[in-house]
């Protein structure tokens, strides 16, 4: 195809993307909107990362042809130049199978200093190098030679060409301009169009927490890529094992492996040790939905704060910097609040996701929400519909 | 009182550890017996730690007078010298709010080389110097002079007379002389006697998981020490809630705080990078509970291998030792055997720990099996009784 | 200019690297050339991370116009299919401001399965990406959907335009398929090509140790990319000092920052856990040429074992795979060697390395040989000219 | 013996050890005052850990018949209440094969709560006992239940009985009693009493460094505890090879095992995440000494900030706590003067240190200082007496 079609037809995959693909996906609702409240802490308004006040997401969906089912999420902690102010953050590695860049820089420097970026795993190159183009877009990042991109993934290879490489640097570069705080678009769409949790249709999926005032007030934001398995629970219900679909069942096929991004936001002042602590705590809320990090999976969790009050400048007359953190024996709501919004927004993405059929014929199904929501009655949940 | 009363009580207190006192735990039964299986894979026949072939588990339960309430749990990889013949071992801490010992030298070498001790937390010293005596005990380890003891502990300073440090070395090396394989006591026994867990009464439980021969036959058995908090769940049902008893529920002194030493065994051939993976996945087990891992909470998991393929010489003439392990492919199994025996092995805690008032008056109540289980039935499982 | 001007610009250069450029770097020597041996162990035959069998480099040097002064160094394990028969590796942080690509996995799995590749710091996703097309290159990687590409860096933008991005893939592919065995090019070659080291000329050095058959036989070889700072000493000799040019010396611009890349290779037979150890120890030779790791260095040690023995396929039957390991007690001895051969590789590469002019008129002096060698001697020490 | 006949001579060697056994230590001279200067940083007044402000160093060494030949070291942070005002700390791994209590909670916390305490690896249960004790000494820790004792060692099990556990409480709770500031005894003392570095008498050693007012003016002072080798190098002259006597060397009984416990302080403002990366640089500074943390080396650092704008209150009614802490940026003149200070301080444990005869007959000689030294002046240097 000559490179005008090619152009026409990535506007037409846009078009797609931007119009018919996500509206049909926000005729979705979240667990919650069927009665069914996870954990014991509130959500915030939007029940999405973008509670926490200046985090922006952002999608692109490429769905072209039989065989392109992925595309790209980026996360924004704030909108604006994040290099000149870096936001204290944390990796907690729950299984290391996964190509995560930045991870040494962000242990070392507790710190993150561009947006986070999940894509497919053999597209994070191409996204580290679009987040170095757009550090460099900023005219007042002229001068920086070094910039350490976070680029995170899961392996879409069952439904996605993923040899092919079809995520570009301007599609990281367009996901990463659209975002804005608001509702997030939930399911295939951006990084998780091609993803597989627990035997369905996984992808991307959100949730979040806003503890009471007597606690802080701090809201706790959770996005997660979902393309793992193990034994589906959706809030403690064996839905996995009610289905007959689960890793180590007698049927074949149900590979627990893949992977799962976390990312966490918190406007809570938490500097960079206890950011690990609280990505750690996502880990579990990852483990009460039936996940087992097995093998092949590459779990992570990366916290971040936007609280001014700890933002790191890059260059500063003064060396030493004045700054307020949260104690430790304050963690532990917060700690709760990472672990629910964490379950929720797994089983949101599943929720949200649609069957797909992609590269080589390769066909995986919604999670069935009816037939799911029978069971929680069956389990003594009131389903609201 | 006189060397001779004391002497006199302690063997009351021994006399009744070893008699009424466990015999009212043995009473309790596990929530399997109820008919209600956690997880999709099969327990060992005791469905305990002692399944993996070798282990051996000793308690020394220590209730004296009204503060008293204590005690010492000790897990041998196997019946011998366990300086001679290493074996592979690995820590992952969930939580670092503790005491654990021994920890820079497993990570370091791999392997641990005494058994390990569960104790109070003010009586770690007294259990470590108790390690040094019984390896110097074995005429083979005469001139040894390091010694890499290693034991863990939970804080049970609310029921306990914790300042008072009333373990002895001679309590625990009564509990590692009097370790065998078998059914092991669960509930108010040993390093659980004092110890408290969402809210009520914990102690000691243990689970195993068997994996089918098609998966290399391997057993996982894991035995706990509960004494931490969150939002109980009993096999996803969630308890805390419907019992109204839960970390940030409205009413006070649901503290999530205390701990959780897990402790991990299997036959199949893993180092220590493995075990380490092994043992991070208890974590999950934990938090499939409702644990939450809360800022006060030291929850440490240690995972060690029994298999004699990778057992470690102490000296050796040959500086290459011959081992077999296991792949990094077929770990996931494994793994979610792990998870599994975790969240059983915490629920069986509950289930047989009983009441107990000690130290200022504090009393804890057991966990109300019975309106547990009607709780259960309403959530759809069919309760055998 | 024109694609056609492109490549034939693009043809010279590689012409001036493999010509003209390397043989200029033959002319210079070792510092062992000149009769002063640092450390007690005795070297490989070629000096050089060769000396271990297998191991081969290859380099890419990218020397045009006036500000392109980068390349690419590849470190093969050995000539093969990396990814299906998989090495031990481990990597060691030793200040983590860096962006070395896989850690994270390479920390799970215990083993690399691309070639290493060396770059400057922006070009790291365009290598990374290259390693995916080296992997898929090969036939019996045709089903492969993963690949963990190792990349290291340092930053060379003083010298090197680096915002270009003037690396292209074509370079890392010429880079690994240029790579042999045999005695290694050193200084301004490769990824050393505009890199600068205790305010001097830095660049590629290499050395080895082979131990003495009683304590096994086995070579440690080292390949160092230096780009760090601080006091400098020569074989223990205080030469930044004597030179007056050293970090907070009272002289401007004598900045320590940069970072240091180690690659360890050995034929001894470690896994992970013994290989991080190794990887651990080279950050001892650094120090001992006066590197403080400061806080803008990333300072990265990887090492992996070539030894057949502890080899992992990709996929096999048996889940069990026999090995052989060497004892914990047994690695002393490769311990030195790593320390000696990372400081002699140090100052080989500050040896072999020429005085260059790169972006913005900047000018690195290559160390005064001349002058060393007399400080040298004034400290005792006997050269041999 | 009777306990009276006991006390009588335990304070005869109580006597001896404050006395003339350190007044012979007290003629011994530090590197630097023979006109070697090590690095390019100026120490402070005392060359010791005790110039940081507020630090404290008390001994207790324990020399008795033939035998016994250990003792303790304890450094205080401040004089005063450690558990209530805790003290932002970390500890760095070099080499795990140590028994250094506390590390995970001083991982999770980011601080200490006990003064640190060194002595031998069999005694650290009681040092961590005594530890405990000693925090309950305080009023207001009258309600503690929980201590996180830090406790580290070395194995002086060539010189000393270490089987029988010499060490006592009291004689810890002395050593910490006593503690003061002002100049530190070094040599054979407290905790380095029995051991031995690079095949000569090592024991205490400490030196400092001041950074100029233009970089903060902050102090950073080292105290180790020397018991391990390699292949000594002094400021380095490769003494160990001119005096026949490294690892590796053809004579036997060279081991390089042993340990070095290294106590780093300072008083910039640093929390726990950049005083792990100063602990990491002491290693460094080890590294330039020769040592290369062998297979059985136990090899530490430990770090912490007196900085009264990071202390930590126990407890506190505000959540959010303000504080200043130094930038990354600012860090590598501290890095480099934790490494000078560190290397000095080995060197001078060396220096003071006497030849000592002790358990089973061993002997271990003194440094020849006067060999040193004349090995000095071959290699260049001016040596004042």
């Amino acid at each position: 195809m000559s490179i005008a079609t090619f152009r026409a037809f990535r506007l037409l995959v846009a078009f797609c993307a931007l119009s018919g693909w996500t509206s049909a996906n926000a005729q979705q609702k979240n667990l919650r909107d069927y009665g069914i409240a996870i954990g014991v802490l509130q959500p915030g308004s939007l029940n999405a990362i973008t509670d926490v006040p200046g985090v922006a997401v952002g999608q692109k969906t490429l769905v072209q042809g039989d065989d392109v089912r992925t595309g790209v999420t980026a996360i924004l902690p704030y909108a604006g130049n994040v290099f000149q102010d870096k936001v204290p953050a944390a990796v907690y590695v729950g299984n290391g199978f996964g190509k995560l860049t930045g991870t040494t820089q962000i242990d070392e420097l507790g710190n993150i200093e561009t947006p986070i970026v999940l894509t497919n795993t053999l597209s994070v190159p191409t996204a580290a190098d679009a987040l170095i183009d757009y550090t460099f877009s900023f005219p007042a990042n002229a001068s920086v030679r070094s910039v350490n991109p976070v680029v995170g993934e899961t392996n879409d290879g069952y439904l996605n060409d993923i040899r092919g490489r079809h995520v570009s640097k301007q599609d990281v570069l367009d996901a990463i301009e659209s975002a804005t705080g608001g509702p997030v678009v939930q399911g295939n769409v951006g990084a998780g169009t091609g993803t597989v949790a627990f035997g369905f249709k996984g992808g991307i999926g959100t949730s979040s927490r806003k503890l009471p005032p007597s606690l802080g007030g701090y809201t706790v934001g959770v996005l997660v890529q979902t393309n793992f398995g193990g034994v589906l629970s959706v809030d403690g219900v064996p839905v996995g094992k009610a289905l007959h679909k689960y890793y180590l069942s007698d049927k074949l096929g149900d590979s627990p492996d893949g992977s799962c991004m976390i990312v966490v936001a918190t406007d809570a002042p938490l500097e960079a040790r206890n950011l690990k602590r609280l990505a750690k705590r996502a880990m579990l809320g990852l483990g009460r939905t039936g996940g087992i990090a097995s093998d092949g999976s590459g779990d992570y969790a990366i916290a971040f704060s936007t609280n001014a009050a700890v933002r790191v400048p890059y260059e500063s007359d003064d060396p030493v910097q004045k700054t307020e953190v949260l104690r430790n024996d304050a963690m532990s709501p917060l700690f709760m609040a990472a672990i629910e919004a964490t379950e929720e927004a797994i089983i949101n993405s599943l929720f949200h996701a649609q069957g797909t059929t992609g590269v080589d014929h390769h066909h995986v199904d919604a999670l069935p929400v009816g037939k799911v929501l029978r069971i929680m009655q069956q389990h003594g949940y009131r389903v609201a519909r």
